[in-house]
């Protein structure tokens, strides 16, 4: 082994992302991408940039931030816009945890976090949820410099209150940041962009790959107080979003018309989902994403989750003790939900 | 400040890059963008790629390695693809160089590079070059973890010989990795690449952003042994290219018949730009480079910008002691130099 490589570096284990199998032919159900295509006005605007990619983007997003900033009632100051949300909770983890910091994180949940915990030499702290999935007792956070929390949960799907937010807010350190991580924000019934206002320490976290079907552009957004933003723009690799991203996210952030009628798609499809999982007997949670998390109780999920692929169906199992009996399965279109549903009810109908 | 911000964080500045004025109309030669589109079959790639970008990319950028592994004759482990050759430097960085460390820098140089160390609270040994630019006597590298070249250099425009990378090579400790830095290696005569067989702690950063046309697009690659790779793998945000970004990239590294008459091309252009710079009496050094690093002998190069900007014709200039009474000036087309050099000219009239 290299012995230029950090110890820390040389002794943790690379993420793995959910699967993306070469052959096509599969609904993909796994990895909560969008079923429809993006804002044609987004894709107007970055077939015009095409030709332009020989000049270096402008290197503040502007443009995302403008749009985002509009749209969210909060000052351009206070958004940065970043290659993937992914880039965002890097940031987070660069700025505030060095060797031996602690950083929390509540499981099951996103286990990146980890991930960037590790690459930083940062110790994690884990809080468990229980089956319900609503905000555990908070232990002894004041050694804490990070607490992340997606909100709603992946990957329970379960959204959190209002109050359950400040309990967690009012519960952390001055010397912490707490992260909410809304990834699936638009699907849900609420923000907590709001709390900014009374909570200096919060940062949000959004991602324009699930509710803007933009998975494959890359952009997220991180929206904090303008003075913590102006230390983590430091971190940031100054030219971290191509002209082409810039101007589809912008472009799709202002196509509200757009959006808003893909996210009521999607929550007419997911009601289909649930009541159909119920009607196979298995049990759903309810949920305020793009996904279900759902509870087999008569059937292995991990081998519901290898017959289905079988029969081109890739949906997510995790073998997470908590939610070793569970699938997560992305809210696709009516036909794949479907399918799904179809493929599922033969596959336990073979069984029986 | 926020506490739970890093101090090394809180201490720092953030990087600046080159000037990017907001309206049009100016002859831009200051960030050393090549004057030529992209690759028409890349740009035909990109364009056939917007519609999926609702989907997540390939994590492992592994056609842009493939492209790259067959041009440069390594294998496609020995790659990694980046978001722009700054998230290479920066992964490096993270990889190597922990609180207290030593990162070793020759100055005048990119001082991006000491951006990235100061992320991470790791101390700079700057290495000084005397008015040639050729390699320095080198100091005690024992204790250092990573020392950054760029070959050829910026902003000289100067390239090493491969005795003089070799001698660096051989100066560095084992616990130390060599970074050569070829942003501007396709406009030379020479790449390092060869001698990763014999160097396993040479490290090749490379960008499609000069010699490709592609500074908006944000691709870099990196090139390091496979042992190496697998580490910094760990420290990549794991889905970094988007799907144009990806699709782009690969057609423009397929597309070597484009590439070779656009780097003859600037080249020409080069050898106009030098030619007529002396016919001024100014001192430009010889360049390997898509830019000239010229020496004004007789006429204040920090005014001679300033004059140049009011005439809408942009150049880089330096305030680093060495370098003060240069301006750096990006080879754009034959018009755009004639344009400058028409200028520059009538600027040093007016003086007389």
């Amino acid at each position: 082994m290299n012995r230029a490589i950090r110890s820390a570096v040389q002794a943790m284990s690379a993420y793995i992302p959910g699967e993306q199998p070469e052959d096509g032919g599969y609904v993909k159900l796994n990895q909560n991408e969008n079923p429809y295509p993006p804002s044609a006005k987004a894709l107007a605007a970055m077939q015009a940039e095409l030709c332009k990619v020989g000049v270096y983007p402008e290197s503040s997003n502007r443009i995302v931030r403008e749009a985002a900033a509009e749209l969210y009632g909060v000052a351009p100051e206070q958004v940065m816009a970043v290659n993937g949300s992914d880039e965002m909770l890097r940031i987070l983890c660069q700025s505030c945890a060095g060797e031996g910091d602690i950083i929390a994180v509540f499981t099951p949940g996103f286990t990146f976090y980890k991930t960037l915990a590790a690459v930083q030499g940062a110790n994690v702290l884990s809080i468990e949820f229980g089956k319900d999935f609503r905000l555990p007792p908070l232990p002894d956070l004041s050694d804490v410099k990070l607490i992340f929390l997606p909100s709603p949960h992946a990957p329970s799907g379960i959204a959190f209150t209002p109050e359950e937010i400040v309990k967690l807010l009012e519960s952390a350190p001055e010397t912490a940041l707490v992260v909410i991580d809304e990834a699936y924000a638009d699907f849900g019934e609420w923000t907590a962009i709001p709390l900014l206002k009374d909570y200096p320490n919060l940062v949000i976290v959004r991602t324009l790959s699930k509710s803007y079907s933009m998975a494959g552009l890359r952009v997220g957004l991180g929206i904090a107080s303008t003075e913590i933003m102006s230390q983590f723009d430091k971190v940031r690799d100054y030219y971290n979003l191509d002209r082409v991203a810039q101007v589809g996210a912008a472009a799709a952030l202002r196509d509200q018309e757009y959006f808003n009628a893909n996210i009521e798609k999607i929550k007419a499809t997911r009601t289909r989902l649930i009541k159909g999982l119920k009607e196979l007997g298995a049990c759903p949670y309810e949920s305020q994403t793009n996904f279900v998390l759902v509870r087999l109780t008569e059937y292995d999920a991990e081998k519901m989750y290898l017959k289905l692929k079988d029969r081109k169906v890739l949906v997510r199992y995790f073998s997470t003790p908590q939610i070793a009996d569970c699938l997560r399965i992305t809210v696709g279109t009516d036909k794949e939900i479907d399918t799904l549903l179809a493929e599922m009810a033969a596959i336990l109908k073979e069984e029986k």
